[in-house]
């Protein structure tokens, strides 16, 4: 009989673009920004680029989240059309952020049986950055929250945050697998940290957590199309 | 030689008007925006009342802390003056936001004795609800993060939060000394676990923190004038 030892000891999951959807939402609510201010706003300005770059001057200060993009939309309605746009506007935008935070939960697809799976197997948890409540209000309705022992929100994902939480769940780095749709937040911090990183890009990607590097140690790191593909490559 | 056991295995605080002042900066922001939005108002509208109004209705949706004032603030003041508000107030009312976010934190007088004093005999921790980039960016300036064994930032401050946390630290709740300035938030839900709360008013208690519930078990709470008189209190 051959005993083969289990590579981790904890399986972590990222939770927007990897078990539900966000960014889709976030691109929508966009997209209708653009069409609510771009009216007002003076020929030849790029409404889109132009509220990213409010919301890029304002991340150390608002963090992640919809609240934080509530808060940068309406400034960006007004300093975009240097206060052409009607309050009506503001209004308008106001109940979009509502719209986003108070949507169902859409989770993609396959997820609830892959945490059935590997959580068969492995202790889960979960790691998302984001708005406190958003994001509570997200796990505690999505119907996965049993699957996890541990549900941590924090500000940012950096290396010194993911060690952490491992050291809090009593969890050596070198022995997590982290699950996730974005490189910088959920690859390359733990990769720094000797663990392994299983890569599951989503169609959309915001444009703050785009980076350039892609140099991983291939025996820590895997890309796949689809988190259904995980049980097999963890072997559960 | 007589040897006292000690009566506590970790004592926690509040930060909001516990640690450092608060609620005067909200309290002056609600001011401020009397001041801006009342010349737009109907006759006879309580402005700030209907702001509280506001909050209290987005309160399950946003949470508490500036970013959910702010975007409370702003549909407030459209609804209030029924869209009259010109945008340039809704401007100010954001840069007001973007000040009350970037304001440096104000100790309460005796804090980082107080601290010293009592973390020199008793493992100490940090539990707040809010935002969590506000909150994170406060305990990191405030000077004080080095007392805490553990900072929790969470979503509510019930029974249920408060027993996750002392069970993730490997505490037993009745072995618990909570200290703050709310009844709501730091008194009853730690009384409800069998711990001991020890309350030191703030001058200001934001209506939501009302309650009218006065009935403590004497053995487990203590009311202290102010936060210098928790060190003789503890006999450290």
């Amino acid at each position: 009989m051959t005993v083969t030892a289990k590579p981790f000891d904890l399986i972590a999951f990222d939770a927007d673009d990897t078990l539900w959807h966000s960014e889709d939402s976030f691109n929508a609510s966009e997209l209708r920004f653009v069409d609510l201010v771009a009216p007002y706003a003076a020929e030849g300005i790029d409404v889109k680029a132009a509220l990213t770059a409010v919301e890029r001057k304002n991340l150390s200060l608002l963090g992640y989240g919809v609240k934080a993009f509530g808060l940068s939309a309406v400034e960006a309605a007004i300093s975009i059309t240097a206060g052409r746009v009607p309050v009506e506007v503001i209004g308008q935008i106001v109940d979009m952020i509502h719209d986003q935070l108070s949507a169902p939960v859409r989770l993609l697809d396959h997820v609830p049986e892959v945490l059935a799976a590997v959580g068969g197997s492995y202790p889960l948890a979960l790691i998302t950055k984001g708005d406190l409540i958003h994001q509570t209000h997200k796990v505690e309705t999505s119907g996965l929250a049993h699957h996890f022992q541990r549900v941590e929100i924090v500000l940012e994902k950096d290396p010194g945050t993911y060690d952490r939480v491992f050291r809090e769940l009593g969890v050596d780095p070198a022995r997590v697998c982290m699950v996730g749709n974005s490189v910088r937040s959920d690859v390359l911090p733990v990769i720094a940290l000797g663990g392994t990183a299983v890569h599951v890009p989503y169609p959309l990607l915001w444009e703050l957590e785009h980076v350039d590097d892609d140099s991983y140690p291939p025996d820590h790191f895997v890309e796949l199309s689809s988190i259904a593909a995980l049980p097999d490559w963890l072997g559960v």
